[in-house]
């Protein structure tokens, strides 16, 4: 498997300390060492840092550890490679653009090879560029988001109620964790394992699980702040992460669950 | 103005010795510190570095300038605002996907603000995330070439002349100097201004113009290596420039030039 690391706000926030963690998973704490990437939003606009070194090694990943983005919306991977070759074009998270706003997505399949007799019909508005199911089921997603809404983004009910029928449907297909936002919100899929916290106000020191580093949140937030993460395995061994059950999809919006969806 | 930066090679080469250059020209060398961005292209894979931050101070041009990406085409920008706020969403290069390839944006157009009167109608398949005239017209060239040409990519010479075509509509609402690259090839536009140098045997050394730093390189090519490089203006001040006439299109191939047109 590979590993899904995500993270929605209240506030602009920096994600350094997640993921001073969740990079040693590329190569060193852990064997996913097929490239990863980091997406972060900054309003509208979006960054997105790919490498197929390690992330352990990467010195992408040491600019993203030591370089504060803040960011409302983030979403990285780390690759397992099971499906689709080493390269840049397969590196998650992907990106395009769709109703004038960008959207990023990150899947976490399983061993055998994704998903199994997964071949819809595209109609051309998104093509994948590399070779993974992943790319494929995003872009088919995409697709079916616009034949649905048409030209202009819909509300948020309607558009998740929509997402959880495309995923229930892909997901027959094979194991479909994903992690998915258009920079205002962020929609978690567990088929299988994926967990969540909710760090909010009293806020305390937080032990990393991947490395003895923690931070004393109380002393670099404001008491308003709100922060989800979430991520195949919890990333400290001190705060109450919440185990997703398989099969359900969740919207994350100003770092709060919104709503939730059974799809399996 | 802002700057714009190409590189179009037959084998896959790093632009650390021309970026050094370049970077400068953001907030150091020259005023245009509202921004830049550059993006490499690896195989059908690419990766688009963006910051706000001005690149003669920014920490990711740092990681560009010293992290070797071989690419065998890169587009990179440094940005003067003169239309569109200073953000993320409106930092060239722009990244769109078409026919199952990624494409890459840049332009430079005048301190006036760009695209007089240039309103195209957009049918929703690639919108504007930012402000920008720049973004708007590389949607509306990219809506465009998949109205011409459905759902396969055309062969070169009719998307050349089609591009051309374009290109002398655009054109007639302002300065529309840009990159364009689908990883394929590099087409560069000068309305009023843009250089070109063929970087080929036998290899010598080549000085920055705007610090004082040379590369001998025929210590680090091969004899069958060919470099296009593509610039605002000329980097190096002793090398064979080529001041492109304005009204022209060319689509570089493999380091060389493989097509011109008259587009005013």
């Amino acid at each position: 498997m590979c590993q899904l690391l995500g993270m929605n706000c209240n506030t602009p926030t920096d994600i350094c300390f997640s993921f001073e963690g969740f990079h040693t998973r590329g190569g060193l704490t852990d064997v996913h060492k097929d490239g990863w990437g980091i997406a972060f939003f900054e309003g509208p606009g979006c960054r997105v840092f790919l490498d197929v070194e390690p992330s352990a090694q990467s010195a992408v990943a040491k600019l993203v550890r030591h370089y504060p983005i803040h960011s409302r919306n983030v979403i990285a991977h780390i690759r397992k490679a099971t499906q689709g070759r080493v390269a840049l074009e397969n590196t998650h998270p992907f990106q395009r653009e769709l109703w004038g706003r960008y959207w990023i997505f990150a899947h976490n399949g399983n061993l055998g090879g994704n998903l199994k007799d997964f071949a819809p019909t595209l109609n051309g508005s998104f093509v994948p560029v590399g070779d993974t199911d992943s790319e494929l089921a995003f872009c088919f997603l995409l697709q079916r988001l616009r034949e649905e809404f048409g030209d202009a983004m819909p509300l948020r009910q309607p558009m998740f109620d929509f997402l959880a029928g495309i995923t229930r449907e892909i997901a027959a297909h094979g194991e479909f964790n994903f992690l998915l936002s258009n920079g205002n919100c962020l929609y978690a899929h567990c088929a299988t394992k994926l967990a969540y916290l909710l760090r909010q106000a009293p806020f305390a020191v937080a032990h990393l699980k991947d490395q003895d580093v923690s931070v004393d949140f109380s002393e670099v937030t404001n008491p308003d702040d709100r922060v989800a993460l979430i991520a195949t395995l919890p990333l400290t061994d001190n705060e109450a992460w919440i185990t997703m059950d398989p099969g359900t999809l969740m919207v994350f919006v100003d770092g709060l669950p919104a709503a939730t969806a059974r799809t399996a």
